[in-house]
């Protein structure tokens, strides 16, 4: 098997530590860096340091899990409360990836229905947490498998954002569906679109593309009509941040009109994601769109590129109603149409 | 009246010497540039110095008198020949704005025609060109009280790119809309798509309109959708650099799926452009988009954004059928549904 990115892993739990791709430095440097507190993993969350919806829920559980590890109470309750306020702190970086919370409420769980002393609570919120990142590759591996026979050989697929192995543990959700066309044989072409304001694609997607190998071609936000009209675009694959019950996709701004796009051109549209990114008990209307700094979009990459005192708009994500998507790739299986039936159906009860 | 934006001029000529705002760099700092060869005109337009359809076309014009003015060529047959060298090189320079061909011809024809010797000629083209930029700003004027009655009281209009008054000599074509509906007594606010690759909507539309006190806000390019779903968009005026005789509209590039989005949301989108960015000749499949450097796309204001090697594509402009077109804003009048047949019979034939 060739060399690629997902031998990268892009959160790790290392002696006692929190390690992490520095995304913000990318592509220019990759760099790791070492995190030992639970409000330095929240602050990396908040800065997008890390980012990508299955990266950040692991992330969080082991920000929980330093802070259990770092607590000095000495009774059950004393630590299950230390780590419920991280717990808290780390729920509220950032509101519209359901992941954060999954991988949040997951752990606390693990906590909870440890036996035994303080000792044990605090290995089996660890080993939860390590366990989940081991789980994340393996579930994109097969969310692969299963997206893998809707490309073609010869196809060329548009992806938003980064929904590859740096927007999770290692392998990725949207890219683990082309990795695994890949290697099954199949020739395969990426048009990244760059994702302003924080350039995701440009910088990230591009980079663990163009590390592993694959023909890509970057192209700007407003080319995305253009290339489609032009046919020269098979089939868009995206990640997702959330997925309510109800089939609406919050995904990375910009998914919406790239979906509308291909909607109109015919082109199938699908997201990627595991199951951890459905929320079951929410419908759309009840999720919050994350609204980050103006600083973003008036700057790029430290230069200004807006006259100042410019207000400014920037939601980080958006959401694609259930009818522009052709089917969603998920671990547990392929989720056609109609969507919003089915996604309880394949994905399971709460 | 107040004191407003239009009192700047993009391009002027000034004592034998084309005097230009220098574009690039903008919004940091306002800076004219003086050009006394036709090659450093039509170098600027290249590089996007001065850039606009209307200004551009004026440019040019003013380059073939800079020609003109410096050529020693004692008879006419000389001077022509020099012109025609000029006019070619300048032609050569941007391929899809149709104004700036028809800016170029329009000098030659006066230089043609002029009687008298090559003194005279000169002073023919000279005239021409000066005129031709008077005219620029009366007939965005003209185009303004045409489309301002599309505006309501309160509107929030969305624009892409640049068709103000630094895509013209002053005043400009869409934002001329939006300066004759506030003139008129109406408030208007303005939403900025930023516009990559150049960036010309955060640099250039928000700096004349913060300069000139409009209320605006600042999206990138993916928020486009999103704003549109919400409600937060009532109009969409945008510029032209060529509409050909069977009512495609080509402009900036993202222009074309800002119409597609404006048509989900039932959003009116109007084109204005001046009579001179009509190509009555031609239908939409025999234009040219130009496609730039891939740097543009790579980097941002010299900032590297993507991985060295990734391979870019970067179209400058796109079409935007008849179909998505709500109304067309000209000089001499508006241009209403079926786009493609009624053309001609406003702007009248070539």
């Amino acid at each position: 098997m060739r060399e690629d990115f997902f031998t990268l892993r892009t959160v790790l739990w290392d002696e006692g530590k929190v390690r992490m791709i520095d995304q913000t430095l990318l592509p220019q440097r990759l760099v790791y860096r070492e995190f030992g507190r639970w409000e330095e993993v929240a602050d990396a969350i908040r800065r997008m340091v890390v980012r990508g919806a299955p990266a950040i829920g692991v992330a969080a559980a082991m920000g929980v899990a330093l802070a259990a590890q770092g607590s000095r109470e000495s009774t059950r309750d004393g630590l299950l409360k230390d780590m419920e306020r991280a717990a808290s702190g780390l729920r509220s970086t950032r509101p519209t990836a359901v992941n954060l919370f999954w991988g949040i409420d997951r752990v606390m769980a693990a906590a909870r229905t440890a036996r035994g002393g303080t000792d044990r609570l605090v290995r089996a919120t660890v080993s939860t947490a390590v366990e989940m990142a081991e789980e994340d590759v393996e579930t994109n591996r097969r969310l692969g498998k299963v997206g893998e026979p809707l490309i073609d050989d010869g196809d060329v697929v548009m992806t938003q954002c980064n929904a590859g192995a740096l927007a999770t543990v290692g392998y990725g959700t949207a890219l683990g569906v082309v990795r695994a066309a890949r290697d099954a044989g199949k020739c395969v072409k990426v048009i990244v679109n760059e994702t302003r304001p924080a350039l995701q694609g440009a910088r990230l997607t591009a980079f663990e593309l163009v590390r592993d190998g694959f023909h890509c071609t970057l192209i700007s936000d407003t080319a995305v009509g253009h290339m489609m009209s032009k046919g020269r675009v098979d089939k868009v694959i995206v990640g997702a941040d959330r997925i309510t019950k109800d089939g609406y996709v919050f995904n990375k701004i910009g998914t919406y009109q790239v979906a509308v796009l291909a909607n109109r051109h015919g082109i199938p549209f699908y997201p990627a994601a595991p199951h951890s990114t459905f929320d079951l008990e929410r419908t759309h209307d009840r999720v919050v769109i994350e609204e980050r700094a103006a600083e973003e979009v008036f700057q790029v990459r430290g230069k200004r590129v807006a006259p100042k005192g410019i207000p400014v708009a920037n939601p980080a994500f958006d959401e694609t109603p259930p009818e522009l998507v052709t089917a969603i790739v998920s671990d547990r299986g392929l989720i056609g149409r109609p969507i919003g039936e089915n996604v309880a159906a394949v994905i399971g009860t709460p």
